[in-house]
């Protein structure tokens, strides 16, 4: 597992804890929430484009974070559209990318901003527009042992969440269920970015046979981000929104949902799951 | 409280439930996340903008979420500054502007895209200077045992998280502790955008007095919008972020975190909070 600059992902503060009838003065470690300025170059010559972009991040992995954010987002498909990328200071990602500028988008979320007419049909059909690496047909390959297993890896490798109680995990496992790769964020859109932008960098997108666990919930954003990168299964501890399904669904993608406690709920393509009583037996 | 449309915001899914060994069909009820579009108009003649914000949200009180999103964003300051708001079907309100086209912002989330150099001083300044209802002095106003309330009280009045497991709340309480308002949606900002879009179409900005908590963690959107709506008391049940630590310090706002089972924790702005051998026992 590769560095991800934990260092900066918690400040002490001094607070007054109130304990029922008890005042005291304290410390406590938070998990930094902080902008990161994503600034991004285009072109040449008099046909320059340069946009910003904003980010409110936990610190740690930017470059993988701004690369994971301009792959999810469809403005760069593979790495060779990158021409350089690089941290200017520890709130500053420069970004200078190949080809002309028309690659670059109008503003952050314009994925959402241009399924104009805003019903997720609309939503749907933009994103499976943009998705450059489709799903093969399931066929089943992950046994329900193997799922159950996953908070528990991704609990143990997670060094600041229990510091905190403030971050998010993205965790990239094998078919097998071992961690390849763990992330943190205060923003789980920004754990799943820094996550998969690493495998971007290194040229290992589609993520096929691949499985991501969220800590939290999965909404629009995180489904959106995985189909980009080709995940074929996304688990999540907690609930998945009923646009996370629609969309999951469309994609062809598998969403397990409230993996814990031994249990979990298959709301898409229960296909890649192993049936219990078969494959898992036999294994 | 006012009604909040809490009819569309869950809806039934038929999915696989994995227990251990076993594997059943069954129905599950899951938040809705769908996107809605704020069409906005402003200015006459040939001088008139238009802007298309999407955001994704739990359908109900949507009217509410388009005013409070544009109130806490600093596009308009009271409710004259809107000529009309109205529901142009299930996915789209629009709005009308009274001034000049310059009140348009430029994009969703320029607040933050203006404090570019982007470092939090930058931020905690831009908030600054578009605060309107700028805090007094804080003065002892609110006893421990009314924050230790507000969980319970929150979580009885709230209708669909027990079912779902997958919305934010947002509850406005008097400083005695007594429910005012709650809202929901699947994104925490959301929520509080309600809350507040709905006191503010109701002429009752600044919210001097009050104390809002929110079910979940408190990040720099929450506090932004909480200062820009004069609430002195922010309290949530989970963590706090570093940057929402220093926006409130920075804004004199009490923010609370941690808020359940008889403790809380102070990180901005103690003063608010009766001392509890002081007025509580006085009580």
């Amino acid at each position: 597992m590769s560095g991800h600059g934990e260092g900066h992902a918690h400040r002490r503060f001094t607070v007054k804890a109130y304990r029922g009838e008890s005042e005291t003065q304290t410390g406590d470690e938070l998990a930094v929430e902080s902008p990161l300025e994503i600034r991004i170059e285009v072109g040449a010559g008099d046909r320059i484009e340069r946009r910003s972009i904003v980010a409110l991040r936990t610190p740690g992995s930017d470059v993988e974070l701004a690369a994971g954010l301009l792959f999810t987002e469809g403005v760069v498909e593979t790495p060779d559209d990158i021409a350089w990328i690089e941290p200017e200071s520890d709130a500053i990602v420069s970004v200078r990318l190949r080809g002309d500028a028309e690659r670059l988008p109008e503003a952050r979320a314009t994925f959402i901003s241009s399924s104009c007419g805003a019903c997720g049909k609309a939503t749907i059909a933009t994103l499976q527009a943009r998705i450059r690496h489709p799903l093969r047909a399931s066929t089943p390959s992950v046994a329900p042992e193997t799922i159950h297993r996953l908070p528990e890896s991704l609990r143990q490798a997670q060094p600041t969440f229990a510091r905190t109680g403030g971050l998010h995990a993205a965790g990239l496992f094998d078919d097998r269920g071992d961690l390849l790769s763990l992330r943190e964020d205060i923003g789980r859109h920004n754990a799943l970015d820094k996550l998969i932008g690493a495998e971007f960098l290194a040229g290992r997108i589609p993520l096929a046979g691949r499985i991501v666990l969220m800590s939290g919930r999965t909404g629009f954003e995180i489904v959106q981000k995985a189909a980009m990168a080709g995940v074929p299964v996304l688990a999540s501890v907690g609930a998945p929104s009923s646009l996370a399904v629609e969309i999951a669904r469309g994609c062809g993608l598998t969403l397990l949902g409230f993996v814990r406690d031994g249990r979990f709920n298959a709301y898409a393509d229960a296909g890649r799951v192993a049936s219990p009583v078969g494959e898992v037996a036999l294994r």
